[in-house]
């Protein structure tokens, strides 16, 4: 259940270099596609545009996500949580993806911590 | 799409703090419940029990979720993004929900930043 909310950007907690995290779920299907950051401007430039915008802390800048790439994010929906210091954002994802690397999240890195349980489950036919 | 890895925890990227964020995602529904943060021996202890746990910044110590509220997170499936400094874990949510106000998710608050496309979306009657 989500709640309409009186928001000010003010009401955010920003961490210490002024950033907070941002989710990107895909909003027809809710699979998560990215973790990013945002500062005050880049939310407000979201917020704006309903393209999704980012901080690049490898590049210290603004990024507006798939500006090269093609593969904009269509800002849906935006929620913040119990204590204000994270934001989801429900998107439209155009493009290949979120990812760079091609997949359609950045989130395919799978760790294997239950092998014997996996393996049980491949053996076993339905019949 | 998801692929197993051959996983070291030391190929995770911990920041200044020590510290990696943490989504917790509804195994069923794909609902995004909450963000939090896991230093290695909260993942380490994640991965081992299967009950999550998570490092509090607030009291500087690990909390298994749900040790007092009973509101426990078991792992179902632990992945992480394509340049290691995220994670998200798919769970099964226990108790009242994930959220220490009773919510289900964290993310309750919602900014409208779109009014006058949903009061076009209320008024809308289904024919």
């Amino acid at each position: 259940m989500a709640y309409s909310t009186n928001f000010s950007i003010e009401d955010l907690h920003f961490d210490n270099y002024g950033l907070i995290p941002a989710i990107a779920q895909d909003w027809l299907d809710g699979s998560i596609l990215m973790l990013a950051w945002m500062n005050k401007e880049s939310l407000i430039k979201t917020l704006e545009t309903k393209n999704v915008h980012y901080w690049s802390r490898s590049r210290s800048e603004i990024w507006r996500k798939g500006a090269t790439s093609g593969s904009i994010q269509l800002l849906k929906e935006i929620r913040f949580d119990c204590d204000n210091d994270a934001i989801v954002l429900s998107i439209e994802q155009k493009g290949s993806g979120a990812c760079h690397t091609g997949e359609k999240s950045c989130f395919f890195n799978e760790i294997d911590n239950n092998v014997t349980n996996k393996k049980e489950k491949k053996n076993k036919p339905i019949l």
